[in-house]
């Protein structure tokens, strides 16, 4: 595996594969691999001759009042790990190099899918800082195909749009949530937590276990399966910032229960600001 | 000459030339060609070993009160001079091709550059139209290098803002703006114009060419420039919508000559609104 810092490295190593009609698997993370991220590289792996992990911090997508410096970073573990999977080439720049003028002066924004839930709690800005950085790495590395967790659904569903948009003419995978024994999604945030905010975060698992159970047994109405949702949380004392209902390709809000219905939960845990979901099929499988 | 019209039979036609090494110029165009369009179609036959034109008048960069449904439109007439220049692909797709969902829910902006000037006449709705079909036929077409004509000097700009920004990795071509006989600026546009109206549209270069005069006497306050160049409109009878000297990549605006200074003026000649500028260096040359 190879580590490269700068675009014109990544294009120099990229561009003979390509002409060489080899495939191009991408996965773009800000590091702090867990066993979701592994999934990513395996699948990237099985599917395309060459494999592309990048490793950005993107500030652009976190707001002032996130936790960007404390951000968790271990670019020597991270490496390890990646190189375990088969990965061809880490791609790690810096700052200036993603954004050699400062802050973007063009930014690639998604409408409608970016407003609701994580649009509403992170603000607008959030998810164009997502597509932005996106359209970037997707630029700098021309990959045939990029995968995504499904933990993040929100944000796959934003990158979906963006590619279908603007014509990037890449296969987007989605990879289902690897979780903790628990039940806990994996996620790099996670390391915030100690103790009882360990014990839990198990909340939002708890909150979506219950939303399947209500639909299961029949219940058509968004609001009840919500209600019991949150009623779910109550034991672990966390609230959540949102939980809801919506349409899996639109994330418009659901008036009725009658098709394949996905239920996002996000809450605050201690130090940790937690998101998960689940997508519940209509004809039962998940 | 192949005319193609849809994504897929384009992506098919250029994918094995990309990987042969072939090196891809594309020229985007609303058509009705003038000999503006041909030469950037004559550069980029020079430069690459395959042309791709694109026609397609784009809704997007329209704001409700312009002239889409009246823009020239001659197909078989484009058709014919864009092969008579060695034109490989031209790609003339449907609206419903380019924006299969409607209006498109994914947008690029460019900040800053797209606020004044044409950005403040046309809305700011104008240029971010404008990056985002540029975005799209970037992404359909996956040139090396693209070339625009410096008669649109402000949409050259933000194109090159984006590429620059979003780390397309095209070549962006400018070439000279292209003029009538008696100086005016080849424009589609200039099919609405008639009898006294057509003559009244050398006000536009008669600005210029005051402005240009003003600067080799030594004038250095750019107010004052900008009124020797107004003055010289006032014969025609042709009132401009701005006149104004920028710098020529941040189009700020000047509060002293020391530089290259682009003169840029737009006016409404009867029916046509028309644009044109010039670029003054200072060390003399165009």
């Amino acid at each position: 595996m190879r580590t490269l810092r700068t675009v014109a490295e990544l294009r120099e190593a990229l561009t003979p594969e390509r002409r060489a009609g080899r495939t191009i698997a991408f996965v773009p993370t800000m590091g702090a691999f867990h066993e979701g991220h592994l999934s990513l590289m395996r699948a990237a792996r099985q599917r395309a001759d060459v494999v592309v992990v990048s490793l950005f911090v993107n500030p652009a997508q976190f707001n002032p009042d996130e936790d960007l410096s404390a951000y968790p970073r271990d670019e020597e573990g991270d490496a390890r790990q990646a190189e375990a999977q088969g990965v061809d080439i880490l791609f790690a720049p810096t700052t200036s190099e993603v954004y050699p003028t400062g802050s973007p002066t063009t930014e690639v924004r998604v409408h409608g899918l970016t407003e609701p839930l994580e649009g509403v709690s992170r603000g607008p800005a959030h998810f164009h800082g997502v597509t932005t950085v996106v359209a970037k790495l997707f630029n700098m590395v021309r990959p045939d195909v990029a995968f995504f967790g499904a933990k993040d659904a929100q944000q796959a569903a934003v990158v979906r749009a963006m590619v279908r948009d603007l014509d990037f003419g890449i296969e987007i995978g989605t990879l289902p949530t690897v979780r903790e024994r628990d039940g806990l999604a994996m996620s790099s945030r996670n390391a915030y937590l100690r103790g009882a905010d360990r014990e839990n975060a198990i909340a939002l698992r708890k909150a979506l276990d219950a939303a399947e159970a209500a639909v299961r047994d029949g219940e058509r109405d968004p609001a009840t399966v919500a209600r019991s949702a949150r009623d779910a949380m109550r034991p672990y004392s966390v609230e959540p910032e949102y939980l809801a209902l919506v349409e899996p390709t639109t994330f418009a809000p659901l008036a009725a229960i009658d098709g394949d219905v996905l239920v996002a939960v996000a809450a605050r845990v201690g130090p940790a600001r937690l998101i998960d979901n689940t997508l519940i099929r209509k004809n039962g499988r998940h």
